[in-house]
């Protein structure tokens, strides 16, 4: 798991207060078993306290199986699209955060951190297969797995392929449909990375979105690694198409820095959305 | 703890699917201290999630100590009847589910895995003393030990003797007043179980209960291990007495088979209950 | 973290018995890391369950960093006072409870053992420096730190200044401003502890509270090791000047003793508190 902390400022955010300390702590406990035939049994819980929350719960459980590259999970599994490289790549500081790409995806299923929101028999099946630097994943959640789903509402599939060249080059596409389970509700994602040098990378990510208030958006983003070693710059140029109440303008764009303190980093960023709001934000995290 | 996960088919269960995915994940949180007279104290903490759960909190404490054969349990205690290794024993398949026996089983109050149901005030005291093979329980559970009980509520005493002969013949009693704290319903339970063979047992268990819903219960059953040593069948017949509305038969039954992994298991089975509604599962368990 | 477990009887507890069985499990996850700079990052979950709780749900998270002597917390932090060493010090047996002071303390923060108690926006700031047997600590929180706060509640302020003499004598004083977010809930403890042999300690303890109903509180204590080098006797005389509703003398005292097992201990003590009521327990604790 991780912890972060740190100090954001959100522009008009609509409360008293637009500088918050905002803070995660995140713990998974995990466990394992081998067979005899080299397969690994495992399964996973989660305490994920977020700023904001009053206590903490665990989540719902996921279990896995996983041998000779195919791991197969069951319950509260992560599905095809969150589980993409590249989909949250344009993020930046401690936070991970990108108010102009992953900030406006359209809703889909994903690990649940904390609960099901009520979905109390949703249920999840996943697989991916791992061959050499090629990775595909599908998903199914259904929201409720003992009853008829309500009018408006499906069932979520997804599928997800993945794929290095020569350490160089990332490819990520994803397609979900009824993301969330909303009827018609589908998503393609593509992204690449390539590293042009060994301490840049530059990308490109799009989304497709059948979500009026969402869109389809395009971002390109980039990271730089200073001579240090430790000190790494990003930045992002998103553009969305929709035109919903209270959007001035079709572009957000961001610049991070994070500076590597082994073992931890310290963050900061500041970026603009799609209304014209800025929000800053300098923290840290550690891994643990 | 341990991950399952199978697909259960349910005859008529009243829901729009018949057939779900059931999975479960627990974990024990365990923390123990020795001291210098060689007594063990110890606490546990459980982290249970079912299928059908929203998210996962953790259960009531249990803190015990040890030594010389003899624990004293005080908190969310391990009943006697509950600790019997036999009135499980009928039970089938990754799910170790048994709707001919332990499906009918009256109420008593048992270790709680999630929470106390809202009797914030429950306490509970046992004792178990281990010589050589013979071991002795008693446990006594009261739903409230700040007020006076509601008309109809009474303390729950159990008490429960085990007794293995010659690593051959295994024999459990358990008596139980009170069971849940409902007044008068008191339960008594006797079972045996023979190893007729190094690869084969053969059992018998008997309920009787002043719960007019549960009624007696006589079953027989067996189990059978093949010369690969890793398949095993399991099959029970049940007998139960009462006659309350729906009950259609008084005979259930199940088969079963396990195949174990070395590590984990796969599981099958197919019952058929009182009333008549046939239930099939196939899944799989790993222990970690 | 620690279990503990005994019997308690409180005269006129208003309960319909006075005498309860009363447990408490704590368990301590704690994850952290180090950086190449020598700093360690560190994170807590608590699970506690105290009697009367129908469950157990991880409390808020706390993070923190380390080095040099010097310790920053964001979060759920250890406040000021809630950090005094000698605060509690009055407290017997196996429960440390002090009814005569510690359980007349004017209301502030502390370490949230279980939730915020719905102040979900909650954020609070601590550092604390440790040179030699010097210790400063300063801690702020507010109750929210979204919204404006509501009239009657500002943000607690806290300062505590311990140090050990010749490993002799022990001060601590500690101030807090708006205690638990109350305005104009000001306190002040001083405290002093003195081994007057290696196995006997005398101490002072003041606190002055601007709350009426808690007053200001003065306390004599001490404690005497026996020559068996495990059983410990201690005592306090408490006086406090306030005259609430029922309140039938300015004194309480009470009389303790434990008896170190080695690794747990056992303890038993008697109080009588400012309603002239008596307070009995007896159990035992375990740390791990």
């Amino acid at each position: 798991g991780y912890g972060r902390t740190g100090v954001v400022y959100q522009e008009n955010s609509g409360n008293d207060n637009d500088t918050t300390v905002v803070s995660r702590l995140r713990m998974n406990i995990d466990a394992s078993t081998s067979t005899d035939q080299g397969l690994e049994f495992g399964a996973r819980f989660r305490l994920q306290w977020d700023q904001g929350d009053d206590n903490t719960d665990s989540n719902p459980g996921l279990l896995y199986v996983t041998g000779s590259g195919l791991t197969v999970e069951v319950g509260n599994v992560n599905t095809a699209i969150d589980s993409s490289s590249l989909i949250y790549a344009t993020e930046l500081s401690y936070m991970d955060n990108s108010v102009g790409f992953s900030g406006v995806l359209p809703a889909f299923y994903a690990y649940a951190a904390k609960d099901y929101g009520g979905d109390n028999n949703r249920m999840g099946v996943a697989a991916e297969y791992v061959f050499d630097t090629l990775t595909v994943r599908g998903s199914y959640i259904t929201a409720d797995q003992v009853n008829d789903l309500p009018v408006g509402t499906e069932e979520e599939f997804g599928l997800l392929a993945e794929y290095v060249w020569n350490d160089r080059l990332e490819l990520s596409g994803a397609a979900t449909w009824n993301g969330e389970g909303i009827e018609d509700n589908d998503i393609f994602f593509i992204g690449a990375r390539y590293a042009v040098m060994d301490n840049a990378r530059i990308g490109l990510n799009y989304v497709s979105s059948e979500d009026w208030m969402k869109g389809d958006t395009i971002a390109i983003y980039g990271d730089y690694t200073l001579a240090d070693g430790r000190t790494n710059i990003e930045a992002y140029v998103a553009n969305n198409d929709q035109d919903y109440f209270g959007k001035e303008t079709d572009n957000a764009f961001g610049v991070g820095v994070n500076y590597d303190l082994g073992g931890a980093r310290l963050g900061g960023s500041i970026q603009r959305d799609y209304d014209e709001n800025v929000r800053a934000d300098m923290g840290l995290r550690f891994d643990f």
